[in-house]
């Protein structure tokens, strides 16, 4: 690792830490005022951040990158105002900083409130959407925290660009100088930096592929919260109302293949098989949906291909479907636990107690009932944002909004109390 | 690493896995019935634990080890009392699996509810004393959790002893097979590989000295609560009541100095500094402690040694105690802010205006008004007993109880509802 990457690591993450105590202390009104400069800067700055954007897409370009990753990383008119869009959206949200969570008086007479308070510096690795960028500054910052951005090396000019413009925006509005820090080198190095600064950064979190998340969680020290990764399942009990299970499970698959929260493995019940499966399968291959199927749904699904043990454990991330035909929900339940990746899990009854059970056994940060996985999401769940979904069990599960981005502090007030 | 240690910490963590599953859905009155078996067995067996600790104690008197070390590992009738009396403690607390801490419905009609789940697997690794054994057990099967224990090599004997008869103890009453397991070897790689089980285990949390806890941070890629580090301060405020100042010091100082929550360092206004010092420092050396000042609290406290740098960054836990003069609440809370641990830490003030600045500047778990920093610890705190006190930030913040020992899911409940 050279000197000079550890020296800009390290220096942007003491810059976030002496922000960190300066934002915390900030007003509502305060960071509003910041929040809402920031959109307005990024729109009447639009040609300095395209232009920076341009240079990105050129390299991608000539690096030969496919079209979708470009895709990603390309900024136009539309996504710089949904950039913008997104602070204001952030900006009218409640503080959750100051929130009251708890409180009780003990025997004794000491008064205990138990205070939302920032979390303090927040880390976020990410790859090529130069919207995270907005997206992570705008959160972190209503929620009271420095946050130090590493984003990948394909969208280093626009994100370099979109960190200037937010900080020039914000210092007049009263932002704390380094509350919004880019790390600008591309060498690998830096994120391994990053994961090791302890003594600055009190959480980290990647966004991206699970390679990415995977690698993070291996070698931080820093406290990791794991996101993303979801191999979702939707299970088709004897009872389910079918018509409404075909919606369902087409819906989880294909409304959006691409994200986190679609459904990659359909269960069915092996009683309800040869009803459902002909014609959900006909559906799924018309919307161009690839099926994997185990030996007994090949029986009702003539399109598919044999699935193979990797099968259960992959997420697609795009259009195909493993199938599997379950002798009951304790089967579903079992294979959604040794398979799943704890994220988000249906199961498609009219049967109170199966609800029950599969509610109760499975593992996961959603569990849904007669309804699409696809809602696992921050503004779907009315927290109006989202930082990611975690699929870890410690601090935050499920979609992480404002109130995921906070800690807490017990503030005890007494007369003298002393201990006996 | 050798490959018999490697095999018994994963096997261990393996069948404390499929445990959690079973745990997880255990009611109340299951666990309480374990609790209760496993406490009378305690009593019952008391004959055998003693003879294991024996075995303990008198290897650490062959290895010379000092009296207090000793004291923290013996058992004695009263201590196994103790700890049957700890278990059945945790029978009488109320159930935080199933807690509904949060519901709303959607404007498309989906119903969110957010519910209390255990966390899995927790890991821990501790030192000498044996009680823990039975705290930690106690604590995470009631919160549905299986435990994996890797306690210290001085206490080995006792704690499989402990063990065996927990697990004896609760297998007839419906103890899954592995929700108790003991890590036996004394081999150190047993615990670094305990802290690689990201597939098994969901945390870790360390308990014992800073050293232990500073290791597991930096080696573990298991989520870690980091526990129990405290340099505490209380700060005397120009404005306060001296004569309940006196008391607050001498009780956060003297009342146990071998604990996390014990004062470290004392603050004094310069204002107060010529009146308060001098008869705070009289009862100070009558009790023994050593006092470690700076330059001006000298003047005021002939007794005193110079203090070095070093010492305001020094958990001393024991009968020291260092003083500094500081010109105002402000730089109070810049000290602490600086060379603080965010455990515990105490304004002493009249004045409303330094309390609210003191309570929401200061960065600590817990920050006390008028009142000693002894009190936090989970019992103090009302949560009928503890894990440990938690100085990070993510999960977890100041005294652990049953709900921290718990994660949460979101049951999302619709009618065939579908993503636009």
């Amino acid at each position: 690792m050279t000197a000079g990457v550890i020296e800009e690591v390290v220096q942007k993450a003491q810059r976030a830490k002496a922000a960190a105590a300066r934002l915390a202390t900030l007003s509502r009104a305060e960071k509003d005022r910041i929040l809402l400069a920031m959109a307005d800067a990024i729109e009447d700055r639009a040609g300095f951040i395209l232009e920076a954007n341009a240079r990105d897409v050129q390299q991608a370009q000539n690096r030969k990158l496919s079209s979708a990753p470009i895709d990603r990383l390309m900024l136009d008119e539309k996504r710089i105002t949904a950039m913008a869009q997104g602070l204001r959206t952030v900006a009218g949200l409640a503080d959750p900083v100051g929130e009251v969570i708890g409180g009780w008086r003990l025997p004794n007479g000491l008064e205990i409130t138990k205070v939302r308070v920032p979390l303090g510096v927040i880390g976020i690795i990410y790859e090529s959407r130069p919207n995270v960028t907005v997206d992570a500054a705008g959160l972190c910052l209503k929620a009271g925290n420095a946050v130090v951005l590493r984003g990948g090396s394909d969208a280093i000019n626009s994100n370099t660009a979109l960190g200037h413009v937010l900080t020039e925006a914000g210092l007049p509005e009263g932002l704390p100088e380094g509350a919004v820090e880019i790390i600008e080198t591309i060498d690998r190095e830096a994120a391994v930096q990053l994961m090791r600064l302890t003594d600055y950064l009190d959480v980290l979190i990647p966004r991206g592929g699970g390679a990415l998340i995977r690698r993070v969680k291996e070698e931080s020290t820093v406290p990791v919260i794991e996101t993303g990764e979801g191999n979702c399942h939707v299970y088709v009990d004897a009872s389910a109302d079918l018509a409404a299970a075909e919606e369902i499970v087409v819906n989880a698959k294909c409304q959006r293949p691409g994200v986190c929260n679609a459904a990659e493995t359909l269960l069915v019940h092996r009683d309800v098989a040869r009803q459902f499966l002909p014609r959900v399968g006909r559906r799924l291959v018309e919307l161009g949906v690839e099926l994997r199927a185990c030996d007994r749904s090949r029986q009702h699904l003539e399109q598919a291909k044999p699935a193979v043990e990797e099968d259960w454990a992959t997420e697609y991330l795009g259009l195909s479907l493993a199938v599997k035909v379950v002798d009951d929900a304790a089967e579903a339940i079992a294979h959604i636990n040794r398979y799943g990746t704890k994220h988000s899990e249906a199961i498609l009854t009219e049967d109170l107690a199966n609800a029950r059970r599969f509610t109760r056994e499975v593992d996961a940060a959603v569990v849904y009932v007669n309804a699409s996985t696809r809602f696992t999401d921050g503004e779907q769940f009315g927290m109006g944002a989202e930082i990611g979904i975690s699929n870890q069990k410690l601090h935050a599960r499920g979609p992480m909004g404002l109130a995921e981005l906070t800690s807490y502090k017990y503030v005890v007030t007494g007369e003298g109390h002393v201990r006996a």
